[in-house]
């Protein structure tokens, strides 16, 4: 009748946890230093008081550690911990119906209603000497004494209502029959580069001197001051691999190359090697071991392209022909959209008889690159791999490497998005790039930041990339930049540039409602001419303001207030200990100038109805006097589409403004 | 580094399940002849087409049956089943990458772009002729010429895209990589008298012929006819055992009970026997089973009350000291809620050494009146007792008697009461006694009928009981009565009354501010006066529209829609089918009449914004003709406080009313 090893008096139920992905089956993410709150509802039936502890371990560590469950309302229970080290922690659940609370809370009650409780001392006794059974520590013969005391004597009430016993039976609770949650929930901690980091994206080849050549590693490495000076800690570069020449493209995707067209970076593997080859004209794998230490003295992660596909020529083709679908003509199967052909890439075919071969392999150049000193990879069409292959892949390199960041360059499905960073993506593209108007940037942003997604999937924005030349900034002009600039690096605390594109407002289209750049870097070298008007300047000063505002270096307190003018954006972030709290007011509008008022959400930003506050335009440098809830903003584009507004409270007197201290 | 077992080529995933209670861990709930739609979140990596299977199973039965996905949007797909027959039902899913509709799909693609296709058609007749091996039937022959004319022939495209091979291939798909969901999900499948039940509860001591007399089984079986003419379809009879005498409680609750007071039917337990005896002055085993036998003659199943718990004269006290909790002074712990006592009550210690002697002891009394003839049970106070001896408990009675109906009388916290349904229980008293203004009815419906707690918790509204006089019957008069007992009965298709003190307008408390009955039946005897103005006539009523209109029968198509007065509730049901929509308007304010405008969600009942139609209200049978959503209603609560609407569509004149038919 009843089941095997069943322990029929557990009588504590857990439900509801959060965070808890799928049941359990993904990690959540933190950085190191971070806290992980844990909600659940816990509860036993009738009406005995309940005790819980939260248990979490961090693996390769000898022991686990606890913590106490506090309640909330409604059975709702909160407990937390912090992540103090990379790698993978562990965090679960152990409650028991907590036989002392309740006792003393009964008693409590009775002695409030002056009933006789001479036996309920004696029950309480009894209690407390289980405990000094159990307690292995001094505590044994303290809580003999307080057993004692109960038995007998003129204050045995006092005793029995004394906080003291109350936290020692507490240190000592009796666990015999505790419920353990059946699931230990994981939580991948990277490093605080995970969660907050500017990204500078370069085309190596296009960086020679002189018209006509060919860009090196040696070059990148001395456009390292200039990227650091900007105030970037992340430079990517596309593949820096031997690019294939059977049906290389041409310059703006033509499908033939002339004999000097250097072919897209991204049709790996020719003659001279594949995945582990450095292109010869780029330079060695003794410049990509130079650059990634010359970047990181300058606080810069060097971050390498890891796509998976392969040009005919590279030597897989060849040496693993099973790697790749045949055709039954004899050719191998390039990649296809139906009815778009791809003849330069060939796709590895996952479902091959010997894709633990591959899968291997795929893992060695990861860790060839890793070896290199390279610990940080945008990782191109994730989608198109299986999402067992990613998640495989990056726990293994975790494990060794847990300091390893993977951006997924995944444009496709949002559940496919999703998934894949629940597979381990450590950040992700999104959306950002076509969400442009007020509602679609609140909406797109409340999912990512305020709900369940926040806990394993990390956006990275960016306002252009080598693929995507958005319409906005084809007809915005450089206030367009500026705002998409302004609500990359500041909605999200992840973002990056396509760098001298960005800079230099590059904004000509292949064609007339395309969103591919004319002359694009990734078929033709380049020679970015420098103008006037460029950007650096801004781009500095809003990377310094990430900088000194821990507020924007995360986005879990991302807040939108509402404007009377829809062309306003507004929204806020703050610290976690709420030392500094930022508003931005963005103009979506590149055009016109737009005036409304804001109606700040007062609470959120730590502000009282009736207090005075400054608020102080990081970008532009002026100082505005605001108080209460409804403030006038308005923002002309050409000299500014944005405020970023570090919120300084007024404490008395103007000279106790914090920002005087 | 690759997992041992682990298959790296299932590519589709499975997210977001619905229905899914806790990740699997409890069933959901339907009656026979349900259906059970399931959705779930089902994708792969890349852009490949997925097919996918739901797969069902009852269990005993020899094989699963499969009925495939479809599409919905965002990679969203549904399937349904039906449960035909009482018992447990599994429900899992396989879901695969379909290379055959991925080649198909691209194919039309390729033709449509008039390329070059003979290679495509080639690996078209692989795929085809892989299926003819695979198929077991005479479909072989079949594929296997698809393929020869794929391969050669005039006609080749147009084989290649007939919506027959297409059809063949969904039959003979290529499952080898196919992925399982790794759980299998649980169906409680039910009689529909746990969905569609109207309860009557009476105390069968009280239905004596004189004064001063005590009322037998033989007496109720009486009554049945009566019971049966109002249109119930449960006849509920509080504990029908030996009353303890030891601390027997006297008239209204008091301490000390006279020689000649009969005690509180919960206070199980005496001389005489046990929870398996019946009480002497109430008749014998064998009257047990002829009430039993009658009622369901008369379409009424008969419910016991299941009060686990025991008066200190139970045999258990003394035969099985060591499920009760011993105090330090040597007597046993009776029930308390500190500083309240209730020394005639003994509860079961759960936690004892010998719980498993307990719990089957207790499975033996729930069999015993199974054994008797009765199926249907009222579960007093089940809160008190652990969640996983219940859910063992009732799984091991349906596994016999699938039939079987727990109905939990929980007044609780709302987690501690959805989880008893989660463990099993069919029905579930609710706070409906407590939900009284229209904002906290429609609050608590949507709750109830809306959200995933539908699937496994079932309301039955109780407008009293014998241990609740709620305050707005003390002071609402008949008007107050008529509109809690419409509300009952057509927003929950479970609902019960205490009978005879409800019939009879009964509202006197026990005092001012209480909610307890005056001279409770729970304590005394009663003999039930006959008034002209009771409310059989209209209970029957009620129930006839009840067992009329199939749109009550079923909580999940509950629909509130605004009212310009908020003493106006409006709410409509429809049936599965469509074909059978009510709508419902109360006015909740028993004093005064109210007016004001309904607006109609049209679309929710199946009408057009041009459509006229007739309202034909089976409470007061006035036919009123409606048009478009905006409705005029005026009810005067001392005429009657409620319309009950049965919505009759009108097709082109008036003759061709459905209503005509």
């Amino acid at each position: 009748m009843i089941g095997e090893g069943l322990e029929g008096r557990q009588r504590v139920v857990f439900e509801a946890v959060t965070p808890e992905i799928d049941g359990g089956r993904f990690p959540i993410k933190r950085v190191v230093g971070e806290t992980v709150v844990v909600e659940a509802d816990i509860f036993s039936d009738g009406h005995d008081a309940v005790s819980a502890v939260l248990r979490y371990w961090r693996e390769g560590e000898a022991d686990w550690h606890e913590t106490p469950f506090e309640p909330l309302v409604n059975d709702r229970w909160r407990a937390s911990f912090t992540v103090e080290q990379l790698g993978m922690y562990r965090y679960t659940f152990e409650a028991w119906v907590d036989r002392f609370k309740t006792w003393a809370c009964d008693f409590q009650k009775r002695v409030d209603a002056a009933q006789d409780v001479h036996v309920d001392l004696l029950v309480g006794a009894e209690l407390v000497e289980a405990a000094a059974l159990r307690a292995q520590d001094g505590a044994s013969d303290t809580l003999g004494s307080y057993a004692n005391s109960l038995r007998a004597g003129e204050r045995r009430v006092d005793y029995a209502l004394s906080p003291e016993l109350a936290a020692l039976m507490e240190r000592h609770p009796d666990r015999a029959l505790a419920t353990r949650y059946p699931r230990e929930l994981a939580v991948t901690v990277d490093p605080l580069l995970a969660r907050f980091s500017a990204w500078y994206e370069l085309f190596p080849r296009s960086l020679a001197a002189a018209a006509g050549g060919h860009g090196t590693l040696q070059d990148v490495q001395a456009q390292l001051p200039r990227v650091a000076a900007m105030g970037f800690n992340v430079l990517y570069l596309p593949p820096i691999h031997p690019i294939g020449i059977a049906h290389r493209k041409g310059p703006n995707n033509t499908v033939a190359a002339g004999p000097h067209d250097p072919g897209s970076p991204w049709a790996i593997g020719g003659l001279e090697g594949g995945h582990t080859t450095v292109h010869p004209q780029l330079g060695t794998l003794d410049d990509v071991r130079a650059l990634a230490t010359a970047a990181r003295e300058l606080g810069i992660d060097l971050a390498l392209d890891i796509a998976f596909q392969v040009a005919p020529d590279h030597p897989y083709a060849e040496e693993h022909v099973s790697w790749f679908r045949q055709r039954p003509d004899g050719t191998i199967q390039y990649a296809e959209n139906p009815p778009k052909k791809y003849q330069d890439i060939y796709p590895f075919d996952f479902e091959t008889p010997d894709w633990q071969a591959l899968w291997d392999e795929l893992l060695e150049v990861v860790r060839f690159w890793i070896a290199q000193g390279v610990t940080v990879f945008r990782v191109d069409n994730p989608h198109t791999k299986p999402f067992a292959f990613w998640e495989w892949l990056i726990a293994d390199v975790k494990r060794a490497t847990p300091e390893a960041i993977f951006l997924a360059e995944a444009f496709t499905r949002p559940k496919v998005m999703a998934h894949l960073a629940k597979a381990g993506f450590t950040q992700s593209y999104t959306y950002f790039t076509w969400r442009n108007t007020a509602r679609e940037l609140r909406e797109y942003l409340t999912q990512l930041t305020q709900t369940e997604l926040a806990q394993y999937f990390r956006p990275n924005f960016w306002p252009n990339t080598p693929d995507i030349l958005p319409e906005h900034l084809q007809v915005g002009g450089r206030p367009a930049f500026i705002a998409r600039l302004v609500l990359a690096a500041t909605l999200s605390s992840n973002y990056g540039i396509y760098g001298p594109a960005f800079e230099l407002l590059e904004n000509t289209p292949l064609a007339p409602g395309r969103e591919e750049y004319l002359h694009s870097e990734k078929y033709e070298i380049r020679q970015w001419q420098e103008r006037p008007d460029h950007l650096r300047d801004i781009i500095t000063l809003i990377n310094r303001i990430r900088n000194d505002n821990p507020a924007l270096q995360a986005n879990t307190s991302l807040r939108f207030h509402p404007t009377t003018n829809d062309q306003l954006l507004a929204y806020s972030k703050v610290s976690p200990d709420g030392a500094n709290a930022v508003l931005m007011v963005v103009n979506l509008d590149p055009h016109y100038t737009q005036s409304g008022f804001v109606d700040l959400a007062l609470d959120d930003l730590g502000l009282g109805p009736d207090q005075p506050f400054q608020m102080h335009d990081l970008l532009g440098q002026g100082r505005y006097m605001w108080h209460g809830s409804h403030n006038f903003v308005e923002l002309d584009p050409h000299i500014t589409p944005a405020h970023i507004f570090r919120i300084r409270h007024r404490v008395r007197t103007e000279r106790e403004f914090d920002y005087f201290m």
